[in-house]
């Protein structure tokens, strides 16, 4: 029993034309960027500016009212004064308006109760205009060029297209990720920064991403849930499709107490949190950078299969803490069967230790890693790989970028490439990262990564 | 009571002049690596050849043993194979030489037991020539060019001069972090990868870098402790004078069985180990990355003086995170005085929360932030701030870098600036980092090291 609502939320992202309510001739000002994204960026559809005290803004007349566009609207966007929100959300809502984003803030979260109560109205007398808001960043669908963000894209670059969706309840966190994302060559489909979630909720934007075709994994950044019981069934309904990665701000009391002058939502216990992830198959991530890490390994590698990690690596110290990692986190060392050891042992010296983990020792070349990575690829006892490669050593020639890449072409299995280093290292680890081979700078990383998805694997398991 | 022997470990550091015994006429062979990054780097004193199959090496002439050598030699480099080793020790021993690295791998590491013990009896018989090794990387000291790293300097930059020094039983892993501290900008005095550690081992490098005026932190990479009496003695040296990071490897039961086959040492049990480092002072990182943080934020900043902590944000987002994260480590939110709070409101809208978090909110300018980051610095009731600074939105000038850098420069507590983000936010970043303030990307990184610096600050307290 669906108890979200995702009905019409399809307009925020298929939008074929778009009015800004409060569109400014100030450079800088939200009401100016909002604009200017739609109209120099690659949004193809009618872009209407609506200000009553101005004739043209960036070339595009203004008209008085979201009353006077000559056509249907899709997406309305309001970044007016607070106090004015209620009259033209009403109007949008008199329109027929599909969809609206209320940028605006000061409403619940500084305690404006009367001005809350009165979009709350109109809100409930148009139930089919779907309101993502108030007190957001906003929407981002790079595909599109639907973009909401009043971050200049000089300063916040936009990332590139992709397969990632992520919502956030926090606006200035959810941009800073999305700028994070775009050094980082993570491909996004769809952000929504939905604030203090009147309308739409986190609830409704997981049911819906988890029918979204151009989404493979949906990233959350939650502080507060109002209803418990539409979270989960909204929840359950999306990670038996796709991995659901959430961070969650307010877990400590005082946490809690600071997201309620944040977006003025209910934080909670912890424990209670941690259950409840844990009984929907949301895989939580502790800290932004494993948001980061756990999204791009769960796009780029195929499930586990089951929990034994090979670890393969030309430097001791990494192999080493790889061992710990994996076993901290609750994985299994994997056994490699006998064939798998005696061709590696063929490619290397007496010295190499060929168990778990394989130390191919500090002179290992190309052809030894080769050998090492296809034959446990191959190997029945083992169902993911830790492969630490350490490009600096002169034994390795820069070909392997080009080796690995088309060795994992095609892998069953995950494969979490570690390797730290300086610039050097850093080419190599883009040339395979761009190749969508994940890659980490510490072995504690990619253990981390692995077990977060065998912890997924286990839930998909257990509900089939 | 000291029973570590720092005694002649200066030589590795202050030598005259070097010997590098194996030198190689191979192009990236060790034994022509080694040769090279003396010849051809920073340092100033006699380099001596020895090889007795050629007669020149890189323009210089090769000897035949290091007992030709027409001086006294304060350091000799071994990198001939494994079985040559006793026999150029011996010599080694015979001429007087200081200082000894031995590079060769291949000895108790992969059960050579009876090299190992000609190796044990030569030690032994020349007590005052200390040797670092076998199978390591090396020593590295940037300011004087002692550089015996044989990845070459193109695939593995050397890190600028500074004041943290780094000792580490992995090559690999020591060399791995180097390369990337060369990119991070930190600045690094001495390196040790110190192998098997049948001389000098960690307990004599942290005795002698706790007495070297060129390190004011001292950073180790561990496996495994031989005499638990002796590194304990040693560390409540170090620690009483810098704050030691510790990164472990084999904490669990399999990584020290990894251990074995590793460095030959005895890697025991978790609890033990943390018990010991807490017992001593020494700060443990539990991840490569912290081990990075915490060796910049000890760098930058001054010591805690108590555990309130200040959270001064213009992100509500962050601004929780960063309260979950203080709250978890252990640390105290700081109340601040109503005269802070007095200051702060005057110069920032209504709807701004100045409280802890302080959420100056999206619109912060940089008017706002210089009040609340002064104002927080002079109250009494607050020891440390976590800054979490948004670049990207459009009311912060460029010109902030410049004032932070002016506000932080005489600070008397830690300030551990936190801003994620892409190309825009990084550049500011750096300019920060250049300036000696302490950066992250992540709230809950900034509060570790908050924590990380606490505890150490707990631990001299209690000693004093």
């Amino acid at each position: 029993m669906k108890n979200f609502r995702t009905e019409g939320i399809k307009w925020f992202f298929k939008a074929r034309n778009v009015a800004i309510i409060g569109a400014s001739h100030t450079k800088g000002a939200i009401g100016y960027v909002e604009l200017e994204n739609f109209v120099k960026g690659k949004f193809k559809g009618n872009v209407y500016a609506i200000n009553p005290f101005r004739k043209k803004i960036l070339g595009i007349k203004c008209l008085k009212s979201i009353k006077d566009v000559p056509e249907k609207v899709d997406l309305a966007i309001i970044a007016t004064p607070n106090i004015v929100v209620p009259k033209v959300l009403e109007e949008c809502g008199q329109k027929g308006v599909k969809a609206v984003v209320i940028i605006t803030a000061g409403f619940a979260e500084i305690g404006e109760m009367q001005l809350t109560k009165k979009l709350e109205e109109i809100i409930k007398k148009y139930p089919k205009m779907r309101v993502i808001g108030p007190n957001v960043l906003g929407i981002l669908h790079i595909k599109r060029g639907i973009d909401s963000l009043f971050n200049p894209p000089y300063r916040s670059k936009r990332p590139k297209d992709g397969k990632i969706s992520f919502i956030s309840q926090s606006g200035a966190l959810g941009a800073a990720v999305l700028d994070w994302a775009s050094v980082r060559d993570y491909g996004i489909s769809k952000f929504v920064s939905y604030g203090n979630a009147m309308d739409v909720d986190e609830a409704d934007l997981l049911g819906f991403l988890a029918d979204d075709d151009e989404t493979n994994v949906i990233v959350a950044y939650i502080e507060g849930v109002k209803d418990g019981r539409k979270f989960i069934s909204a929840a359950k309904y999306a990670t038996a499709k796709k991995p659901v990665i959430v961070i969650k701000g307010g877990l400590t009391s005082e946490g809690a107490k600071s997201v309620a002058s944040h977006t003025a939502s209910l934080a909670g216990d912890a424990k209670v949190y941690e259950g409840v992830f844990k009984q929907c198959g949301i895989v939580q991530a502790k800290t932004l950078k494993e948001v980061f890490n756990f999204a791009k390994f769960f796009t780029n590698e195929p499930l586990l299969k089951g929990d034994r990690i090979q670890i393969i690596t030309n430097g001791g110290g990494f192999g080493v803490l790889a061992t710990d990692a994996v076993l901290m986190n609750k994985l299994k060392l994997a056994k490699m069967q006998e064939k798998t050891r005696k061709k590696i042992q063929k490619v290397s010296p007496r010295y190499a230790i060929i168990k778990n983990p394989c130390d191919l020792t500090g002179d290992a070349d190309n052809e030894r890693f080769r050998v090492a990575v296809e034959s446990c690829l191959e190997d029945k006892n083992i169902d993911g790989i830790i492969l630490i490669l350490l490009f600096q050593v002169p034994t390795i020639k820069p070909s392997i970028d080009k080796m690995m890449i088309k060795l994992l072409k095609n892998r069953e299995k995950p494969v979490a490439v570690t390797s730290a280093g300086g610039k050097y290292a850093l080419k190599h680890k883009k040339n395979l990262e761009k190749a969508g081979i994940s890659t980490f700078n510490s072995p504690f990383a990619a253990a981390r990564c692995l077990a977060a998805m065998w912890e997924y694997v286990k839930y998909r398991k257990k509900i089939i």
